[in-house]
């Protein structure tokens, strides 16, 4: 059966992305560091590029918040296509909850962004439909991630924990004080610690 | 060579210990959850119980933190002998960085209780010259784990991390920015992570 899985990055004090977010730098002061593990790969096979590799294995749909997509001033702006160039590395539909309707935008590669406007759990039902029999991933930014854990609608959160201290920025566990977890899939290595968690009901 | 190890059972939001603590609940509110990991061998063996029965090997001190010894009004009282009962799970000297100067307090099994007054560096001294080719572990709270990294005095994080979200507490992480860390054994169970980091220099 398909599930639905929340993937991140996360510091050691639980932030996903760095203090001052900003055009020029969308994760923060030193957001960027919580995903050096996935580009290590450049210098030769390692556990964690493959599990990078695998990052959109069995995943039929995306979902993130809007700030994933754009800055806030240029989210419905037409030009503005996503931070992710123009071949996303989701090549399926992904789903942008946000305030502001805009048409779907087509990218090279498959990834179409489409706009939600009606709240999270619409998008989980456009998701699943897109997603047919495969999973859909939940990919971020912390409120999102939060929303949906606080919904009951995560099967597991999947996280890939960096051996770094951000001191500030979006924090992840904010508001999620009773929820269990199960750690069922623990692969470490030097850089990242990668770690499933069952979400217990 | 021995080490100085710090370690800590940490909820996946950063607390050492819940919030409220109180005589009644010295690890506040859920905090005893942390170390129900520890416990849990008291159903049979598993890889916890064997992780948490070597707790004190090769240590030969311990230091920790006024507030693991005693609540504040009482730790100059000659009636309070700690919280561990008259056999405490160490076993060797312990040395308890406090404002109130007093006796050492010897108990039953080996433990002594040594009151430092003037410093965490002389803690670490004493410590060490207490355990002679042992290694010296910091065992808490929050403030003293963070004053050793701080002062870049620790050489190993040993941290047993719970999947449970406390929401509020004693938090680990605070003033550690910059500080880098490197996972090197990690040990999982669907109880809790124990992940060993060098504290890089």
């Amino acid at each position: 059966m398909s599930s639905v899985i929340c993937q991140l990055s996360v510091s050691l004090d639980g932030f996903v992305a760095g203090r001052d977010q900003s055009l020029e730098e969308p994760l923060g002061v030193d957001g960027e560091r919580l995903h050096d593990w996935a580009f290590a790969g450049d210098a030769g096979p390692t556990r964690d590029a493959d599990i990078a590799a695998r990052h959109g294995e069995g995943v039929g749909a995306y979902i993130m918040g809007r700030n994933m997509f754009g800055p806030p001033d240029r989210e419905s702006d037409p030009s503005w296509r996503g931070w992710w160039g123009e071949d996303p590395p989701y090549h399926v539909p992904v789903f942008v909850i946000t305030h502001h309707p805009r048409e779907p935008v087509p990218m090279e590669g498959g990834t179409v962004f489409h706009f939600v406007t009606d709240g999270i759990e619409s998008a989980l039902v456009q998701a699943r439909e897109a997603a047919g029999s495969e999973n859909v991933q939940i990919s971020g930014g912390a409120s999102t991630a939060q929303q949906y854990l606080k919904a009951g609608l995560v099967d597991e959160l999947y996280l890939h924990v960096a051996p770094i201290v951000l001191g500030g920025g979006e924090r992840l566990w904010d508001g999620l004080e009773g929820i269990r977890f199960e750690p069922y899939e623990v692969v470490p290595s030097p850089a990242v610690t990668h770690i499933r968690y069952r979400v217990l009901r």
